[in-house]
């Protein structure tokens, strides 16, 4: 068997068997990062490779790639509640990549590391046929928040709208600009929501993710971490993602549900700190939005017209399909 | 200007600069890792990428790469005094690869964080034409040893002889075994001098690099960040190397000066505490060798017959030769 042939959960399931129970690791493999006990606080630390023409699209400029690969991995960070404490990234680049290139993609590093309070310590660098960027981000935090902490009862929520990123990369793919040009930014230029995520670990949320698949995908990845179905009752779309959606004639659940770079957190919490939570977040300058709550199964769904539908991984456009056939 | 044009030096500068002041940076750029203020301890941090065919030849076993891209990481850590908290691994490979490779090169891996008890708790994994491995180790330290520490009238001293990984590396690549197949096992699994370099940083070292690069490059880089001179009054050649390389014709000064791979610390020390480094260095099964001494000025000089001799950067053939013109 090939690796084309299995899928990345077997993948991450060979890793996590080399991670043997050690008495310092408190979560392992297969969050959005992991945590290593270290005199009394968690060390948290994760890993994110960026390959060119897979994870963005070929041209886009070195300054955005370098933020964006930045994000990243500090969104991991804030999706576990953590403080970054340093970057470092490891770059393969083509030997005729332009010098000016390179500092281009440190310069976009730096400014997501300034922005987001992670000083860039290190990198190493490879020559290699195409443009790949491993990031690795460290922080620390007293208490972390997990994909598998979500309970029946519990309500879910978002730090804000989705689907401006994915609006932005199809604009950007289509040549669009000028009117779109600040979903096109919202997609090169992504937020990490350290600070969100470290209030919500700080104020008692209970599990949480960041958006950067897909909300559908991200949340489900929350459900089976947590052993819990998920019932989405309403989806935040981006105001300027459902205007595009609707001039180039897309649906802009199809944004929202299904395309990610977001790197909004999606969190779960006991219905009676929720406004707590609310004040938290709002000295921290964002507006948390309730989306769903968290029932006993498995599975995502999607109230519509007061009934249950269940969400598949393929996409908005699968699931239309087969509600239409109905 | 092209990257192939330019010197890793000068890299490291353009990261070095994406690196800003931040008041939480202990060591930043440029070290064998970085290290991060966090209440009171460090936390080090440090990345490595391994390239097929260009950090380690084709057709070796998967388990040793895993098992070589680990002791890579672990072996800065310990180059700085710190006790490994953490690996992560980002693998990059073609998507024909056999799974069963990847299992097996997460096994060396993990076989590694065993021996030197630090547990592997991530990875990531994307497609790519050649088989690329970066490494990210954390550790912890309440003090660490830098490259640039070391003060004129200061010792140096080594954690054991160099020489047999180059040696190993060089038997593997002309078909030798039996005879030779410990050397060839010392190349394939060097060992990471982790309590060594615990020890160096408690018992107070003043400077320490690790021998990656080889003795006399990783040297230089010690008398560069220092500012003083290095004069080598003594090289304890690995005794396997020194019959491998009578063997086939070689100066075993060749392996020990310019061969890399060994993994040994090199480290300077105020002359005064030489005994009880000794001592600490014994409790961990370690003699160590002390093998010069640092002088004002720069460079690094061997001494022969009595007289000084600059080292090139260039390798011993080199030097022999310019040696034999005179």
């Amino acid at each position: 068997m090939r690796l084309r042939d299995i899928g990345e959960r077997k993948l991450i399931d060979i890793i996590r068997r080399a991670s043997w129970g050690h008495p310092r690791v408190e979560v392992g493999v297969g969050d959005d990062a992991a945590a290593v006990k270290n005199q009394g606080r968690l060390t948290v630390v994760t890993s994110d490779s960026l390959v060119e023409g897979v994870h963005f699209p070929s041209g886009i400029s070195p300054e955005d790639i370098g933020w964006r690969a930045a994000v990243a991995s500090l969104s991991d960070l804030a999706a576990m509640g953590a403080h970054p404490s340093a970057l470092l990234f490891c770059v393969l680049m083509p030997a005729s990549t332009e010098l000016e290139f390179f500092r281009k993609l440190f310069k976009g590093i730096q400014q997501a590391g300034r922005v987001f309070d992670a000083p860039v310590v290190g990198g190493d660098l490879a020559e290699h046929g195409t443009l790949c960027i491993s990031g690795f981000a460290v922080g620390y935090a007293d208490r972390v928040l997990t994909r598998s902490g979500a309970k029946p009862g519990e309500y879910i929520g978002l730090t804000g709208p989705v689907g401006a990123a994915s609006a932005g990369l199809h604009a950007l793919g289509h040549g669009e600009s000028g009117r779109w040009s600040k979903l096109v930014r919202t997609f090169l230029r992504p937020k990490a929501r350290v600070r969100e995520g470290e209030v919500l670990a700080r104020a008692g949320a209970s599990a949480a993710i960041d958006v950067s698949d897909g909300l559908v995908t991200d949340l489900r990845q929350l459900a089976r971490a947590s052993g819990v179905r998920i019932l989405l009752e309403r989806v935040p779309v981006h105001g300027l993602a459902r205007e595009y959606a609707e001039a180039v004639g897309k649906d802009p659940m199809d944004f929202a549900l299904f395309g990610g770079d977001d790197y909004e957190l999606v969190f779960t919490y006991p219905r009676k700190i929720e406004r707590k939570l609310e004040r938290a977040l709002r000295e921290v300058g964002c507006s948390m939005v309730r989306v769903g709550k968290i029932e006993k199964g498995k599975g995502v769904f999607l109230k519509v017209d007061d009934r249950l539908k269940p969400l598949p991984e393929l996409g908005y456009e699968h699931f239309k399909k087969r509600e239409n056939k109905r």
